[in-house]
């Protein structure tokens, strides 16, 4: 029995070294490629795959139990990401150019011309998530912006969802040939001693990683213990709490909690962002609208057998802590599970943290009942890093949750007032990252225009002659893109 | 004996605790000032440090062998430092702003109101280098930028320079608290057993380090083994190849070998960007001018002992190896050690690479004879990681260069032409950095405006109301800095 458990096999170390070298030997040429010629590459796979959808939905559905109208909008979201991509590498700021002329008379001692920019960093390894079959897959952000970058993409599939992958994968692969790109940009291995032997081999330059904690520090403990460590982008567990004040309880109280119950068990519970612990003050009179929401919500089945064991498991350790009750139990059903919401207090929370405080991948969340307003920054101490934090509040409250915003601004990746974290828009604006354990790198994100930046390096040249220096910093600014000159910001050439 | 071999005594467990828990409170603060009146504490310790160079330099002198007028040049060029970080916040980019507004129609899914800034990650501890006792200690370009970003700063002095590094540290704190910085802003700390605990610390969210690669990977090490692994900034060792091509020998090779043993012998061989190998063609005739040329440079005393004795083994441990021949043997004096310089043939280093591609810090360096320019592409491999390398060539052999500038534009952070790695501009456009081993941060420089990216991270605030925004992010761009506005760079307002 193979990790996929399906006819697809898992790629053997032979395979993954022709894999290595062939991504090896595309560096250099994808590289050379300039940004509207990878503008095009990632184009045409967005085409491709946009018209694939017939062939790739059906496939998801039975692989991940995921309702058809939710892959449609995934996938649809995914070409977004795609030509979002080429956008930002046609406008150029992405290249970091930072032009200094040369200056006989700086002091201490007299400058060179120097000219810098970013270049990508060689063949990456992505590993594929589970609960996003196109999104954070095959074809999805980390794919998408490596390919941005310049960098050959060695695909770790996730073994929820084999077929969809290696068809995902063909569809990719033969809309990056037929537009030009060099054989080995592309490609897409199984199993997880080949993820291990990929994110170890000296030609795999960066890594990007989208799961579980355990699994994600394993391979950030591999990274790190390189002969030459390389930089590995995991973004690993997040509790996404979220705390509603008594001004919105009082006004909005009804809708906030139906909006919540709508947000944690969306995608049957199995987004990075499901908000894990809804902090409301204690006599808050909503269980019975609580209760009567969760009970709207059917059975879904979870994504593979895997994660049913991991979320039966979960939910059953934090329901038999002491102080922990059920507001609505859930049940296991032919059809999956019912959603969970448990409800305990904030001061049982701090006193006994471990089990709530550790992400349960599935659709259970957590009631906290909370007394003083302290308590509320106490738990966002507690909770530590984050990709999210959200704060349902008035107005007029606004100067009594600043400390409590400044907190979890110091803690987690993106602070929502008044909306619900699951729902990532992927926009130049977006970070979807956060301190450890949120994510293993928290300069970085692994949505929106910036995640472009894990995968490129600056280079300086000193004294270059025009016809040697790369297009993006010769004196005629012909990409008509924004460059830093002599500390200035602007799209002018170098005067003569 | 301490480490530091004076009176300044190694600190204690329970001084460096108190020290971390100011500067953890100071950190909130810190990052709550505004960047004019950051600006304002960095000009402030700029001014004084100035103004306290007739203490500081003969402290510096006495301690590190460095004769005066570097020095002196060098405390302008870290005080410049100070100054060029005051305009760098003030110009704003550094805060990466995007602010994508509401689009109630983006498919598939509205977009709420998203505003991304980046935003100081926390306590910060700094390793101070021996080679720079200003540039890259106490007040050098790791604490500048860390301070620019808003983050307190606990400075492991280097035991190289126990007195200086106290003494400019006073200067310092007394700059900063002068100018209404919070009070754990800024400490200095000493003594190994203390920089190991500091970086293991859970209030230190940062660590940067210039140093041996021994004592950066095992710091390296301990940083990335953490329950929560932080980011760790290591420049490590550099080789910093020349590269001459047999046009440049023929028209310039005197000058070039004369100006190749002033910039390996520049500060007794101990700058990270030291050339340690010259590539000439064979038969380049030059063995009589570069005796001469070595000659011509006196005896340096090094650093301290240590140094020393590293030094004279990598010389003995290199000289010993077979194939290695002295063009100049070098002599230990009274007065430190006379340049040495070694031969050998690219075949021999490409044979037995190891002990010729390690750094060899003080005044060494190996000329290597080639015969065929395909060894300089196969010794470019070889080499690996570096801050630096450099090609002597002449306009009308770019063609056949062009193979070997890519090859180093893939393993160095500086590519140089015509010119030498010694001396390093502070500027925009500036990058000191590398492939490991060169640094254990690859995206990242520790010189010039870009080294305030390493200690920020990105915050995205979803929906948040105008009066709970920070002020680069609101409506009116009070500031006036440039901002990403839905996908455009723009210094406007937020339209009503």
């Amino acid at each position: 029995m193979t990790e996929t458990g399906t006819r697809v096999r898992e790629t053997t170390e032979s395979e993954l070294d022709a894999i290595l070298e062939r991504a090896a030997r595309a560096a250099r040429p994808l590289a050379a490629t300039s940004p509207g010629e990878r503008a095009q590459l990632l184009r045409g796979v967005a085409e491709t795959l946009d018209l694939a959808a017939d062939d790739l939905v059906p496939l998801a559905r039975s692989e991940s139990h995921l309702p058809e109208p939710r892959l449609r909008g995934e996938l649809a979201r995914t070409t977004g990401q795609l030509r979002l991509f080429a956008d930002v590498i046609e406008e150029g700021s992405w290249l970091g150019v930072c032009i200094d002329t040369a200056d006989p008379h700086a002091r201490p001692v007299p400058r060179p011309d120097l000219r810098r920019m970013l270049v990508p960093l060689g063949p990456v390894v992505v590993f594929a998530a589970s609960n996003f079959p196109f999104a954070f897959s095959v074809a999805g952000g980390d794919t998408a912006s490596a390919l941005a970058a310049g960098c050959p993409v060695v695909l770790k599939a996730h073994p929820g969802h084999p077929e969809l992958s290696l068809h995902t994968a063909e569809f990719v692969n033969a809309a990056l040939l037929a537009h030009g790109a060099p054989v080995g940009t592309f490609d897409v291995v199984f199993g997880v001693a080949t993820g291990v032997s990929a994110v170890q081999d000296p030609r795999v330059r960066a890594a990007a990683f989208t799961g579980s904690t355990a699994a994600g520090r394993a391979l950030f403990d591999l990274a790190a213990s390189r002969p030459d460590p390389i930089p590995f982008y995991g973004e690993l567990g997040s509790l996404n709490p979220v705390f509603v004040t008594p001004g919105a309880l009082s006004r909005r109280g009804p809708e906030i909690v139906r909006e919540f119950v709508t947000s944690y068990t969306l995608g049957a519970g199995q987004f990075c962002t499901k908000p894990g612990l809804l902090f409301l003050p204690a006599e808050h009179g909503l269980s019975a609208v609580l209760a009567a929401a969760v009970a709207e919500i059917g059975a879904a089945r979870l994504l593979n057998g895997r994660i049913v064991e991991g979320y039966e498991h979960a939910v059953q350790r934090l329901a038999s802590r002491p102080g922990v009750h059920a507001v609505v139990p859930g049940e296991v059903t032919g059809g999956g599970p019912t959603p969970t919401l448990l409800r305990t207090t904030a001061d049982q929370l701090l006193a006994d943290p471990d089990p709530m405080l550790e992400e349960c991948f599935g659709p259970a969340s957590v009631l906290v009942e909370y007394t003083h307003p302290e308590q509320l920054r106490a738990a966002a101490r507690a909770i530590g890093g984050n990709l999210t934090a959200t704060i349902h509040s008035e107005p007029d409250e606004a100067e009594q949750v600043r400390p409590l915003l400044i907190d979890l601004r110091d803690r987690a990746g993106r602070v929502i007032w008044n909306g619900w974290p699951t729902g990532v828009a992927v926009s130049w604006a977006m970070h979807h990252g956060g301190p450890y354990p949120a994510t293993t790198a928290p300069l970085h994100t692994s949505v929106g225009a910036h995640a472009i930046d894990r995968f490129l390096r600056p280079v300086c040249y000193q004294g270059m002659p025009e016809s040697l220096l790369p297009e993006p910093l010769r004196d005629h600014n012909a990409l008509n893109i924004p460059r830093r000159l002599n500390g200035v910001l602007t799209t002018n050439d170098v005067p003569a």
